[in-house]
């Protein structure tokens, strides 16, 4: 990893700490929360109220949808921005939302607190090197086939181009098991802390497909050192456009962010 | 997963507990430590007291070792064996070996209080069937290539020969990823929850290759609802035979144990 | 694969031919060769008239090279696109370039007789619907972790758009092994000869990274049917400035050319 | 691959030709064909006859088979092995069949010609010792998640022992794409034609899952320069009781061989 220059632990570092608004990621754990798309104003400001009052620091929702096939739902676009803006003016939760062309970033980041790059965009070098030149934080995620030093070397894209505010999330890489969606690196979440600055979250609900164990990876994430996580809420999963077997409904995930709490305040306390 | 049967999860079932001496696998949290291979008669005993006072229950020590290449240090066998039976004269700690031969199935189960399939030989049917018709309890490691359905299948074939007392181990598989060692499949974890009454371990050592990697790993097992680690410590790290990097010392080890025991208590309080 | 539907096979199809000037792919075996990067003009049409006078029907070469690293070369850009003009202007061959962001497709079009999407990209939506629009042929690579399925697509992302002429790109998979760059899934030509009418070739530089297993890759993939190859040439491999491991000097590729073509005369006099 | 000693190529080596009865492997082109299991007599001499009809130079048929499920057939053991001596001594045939259990080598090395070791038990230490002490040629399949090097060390137990006649065969190996049951990997042939004396071969119907792809996986591996292969061939591939999706018929198969035997020598010619 000779190459990993500004991305790298440095003996003067301290860990990077992110803030937006009121939210610091990288000190204290952060869970992102929110349906996988912006599907209509109602499923979205509801489903922030209710992840708000969970405890979620901030709202995740896409309007530009990557997907598998040029027929399924591409996202709502402007008009999905515009109510996630609506549902920060009723929640005051800071928006994490995808952006999936170079041409986006400087309109899309007017809306976004935080830019998502989506993991099949996580080596499309000329979007890392436009969202390194917004203003905003950037939440990474890792590639389904990426290695950890690829990621990292994404990560000095973004870096290289002045944007200091990275955030890493594993979300599962791709393997021959076929029973999950992905195969969870829960490794990676301690080999990043011996190798770079930069905060490290989790995404259990794109690294396992399903429902029930988003819980037991969350937990696992704490466990094993990671600053937050980015998990799927639906006020009615089972109606949701995409991603509803992986989608926790909002009792779920209350009871979810009640242990979540408890137990990184514990291992806090143990360390 | 039609055919899995006996290794399912039923309505009338309750979990599997293994009881071997005084320890239980499967009700509590279950920690076997040692080193990967048995060395020498002080090497093995003063891990094993080591060990046995940082609180582990089980003692694990290769007499027979599975090496990729064929002149690499192959174990100590018998000897390595009878090197065990003191070391549980000595701490009183139950002995996991593993047996690599059908042929040694019978006379390797007089020292053994546990059989170990290692992952090279999970698929070993001959192998399964004959520690199926064994009377100790079998401690049966995921291939590293294996589905979770391949790997309770292979646990269905000790069943059907009449051994209920299978212990599933998760450590690591193989990907692309060559950072670590192997990717540990900790969603393997609450998935087998979901689907078998056996016990579930982790291998964070095999899993990860990595020494400092092995507490965090640990606790994310611990977090994942897993029932016990197998753990590989050394008194001399640097001196072992095989897998030094991903070995804990024993203050390393008496230290994470330390945590380990108060995470698992925690957690089973706020259940 | 459901939704597969213009990239599809139906009943009244014939195969694909795409016409490049005066190159047919999809009807006989096309040679597409080159450097990895455009680095000078020497360079470039030196190996231009090489690979010309050796047989190949098309060149390749990088004008915007996406690295792993940002610190590494990344193309000549716009300087690179001219010199490949000029190679043009002195061979006749027609040019295969890669094209890596949404603004750039217009005017990159303009150089270009075919645009080539990078493994890197073949998820990037935004840029498949660009190049969908686009009224150039589009070499659409395998993304390194992307099964036939999701490949196809993204074929059908680009025709969805009104472009149909998408050539699909087999260039090697991400897997376990590492003794050889990718993995070349060879099984893929057949396959997709199956479902699709679209032309399909080989990259055997990029799927192996060992200028040694070049010549063996291209006759296997003569053997199962593929429609061309595209490989890397260079003139002194030695002095490339990417992958220099993988790429043929001229001699090579002339030696390995006449086999290929002999070899598929005799497999299409014996069909 | 610094432990590869006795399988490696050195200067003075010549390659490793091994003879069965008048069949020679590693010199011309050998093809191993027959059904998946011997299911009874009138099914395993019919597709005898019909194999060596149409040029097969050995008879491959499993008596003991390892399976996923504890439930699914398991071979006929002992009556299977007579059978093919009967099918032996009716056409003349030499027979590969798997070997699964040290205890079983000596016996059954009485009726095989060549003893298979199978993916699975490629890293089963014990059977390769075994093996190597017996007095036949081993046909060794590569694990399904076996590198290069950890293939040839497995060869390097067999010879080892002091049995020079092993036969490298790849099978495929297990990546995330699952369109087919697992992913040839043509490039190991000229890989281990670079590394190893000894003759290797290509098993296109477990790599490939689907009997109409081993065809075109067949020519390729002829064209990557493989001694040979090892074709799943059944009177009546619908009514087979394993592998029947992956199973030429005996017109199919005549038909390829045909196809085989003119490209193999039109490439022998214009080396």
């Amino acid at each position: 990893m000779r190459d990993i220059k500004l991305a790298a632990i440095k003996k003067e570092d301290s860990k990077t700490i992110i803030y937006v608004d009121d939210v610091a990621i990288g000190n204290g754990f952060c869970v992102i929360a929110g349906p996988c798309s912006v599907e209509n104003e109602k499923q979205t400001i509801e489903t922030a109220i209710a992840v708000k009052k969970a405890g979620a620091d901030m709202l995740r929702g896409g309007a530009f949808k990557p997907r598998t096939s040029p027929y399924a739902f591409q996202g709502l676009g402007l008009m999905g921005l515009k109510i996630l803006k609506k549902a920060k003016a009723e929640t005051g939760l800071p928006i994490v939302t995808e952006v999936i062309d170079t041409r986006d970033v400087p309109w899309v980041s007017e809306y976004a607190d935080v830019l998502q790059i989506g993991a099949r965009n996580m080596q499309n070098f000329s979007l890392l090197k436009e969202v390194g030149k917004a203003r905003k934080p950037v939440l990474l995620k890792r590639g389904m086939n990426s290695t950890i030093e690829e990621w990292l070397y994404c990560a000095e894209y973004i870096l290289n181009e002045g944007n200091p505010e990275v955030i890493l999330c594993e979300r599962g890489i791709r393997t021959f098991e076929t029973y999950t969606r992905n195969t969870l690196d829960i490794s990676s979440v301690p080999c990043l802390k011996g190798l770079t600055h930069l905060p490290v979250i989790v995404d259990p609900s794109h690294a396992s497909g399903m429902a029930n164990l988003v819980p037991y990876l969350s937990y696992a994430a704490v466990a094993a050192g990671a600053d937050g996580l980015i998990v799927e809420v639906h006020i009615k999963p089972e109606d949701a456009i995409c991603d509803k077997n992986q989608t926790l409904n909002t009792v779920e995930f209350a009871r979810m962010m009640k242990k979540i709490r408890s137990l990184y305040a514990f291992i806090e306390e143990n360390q």
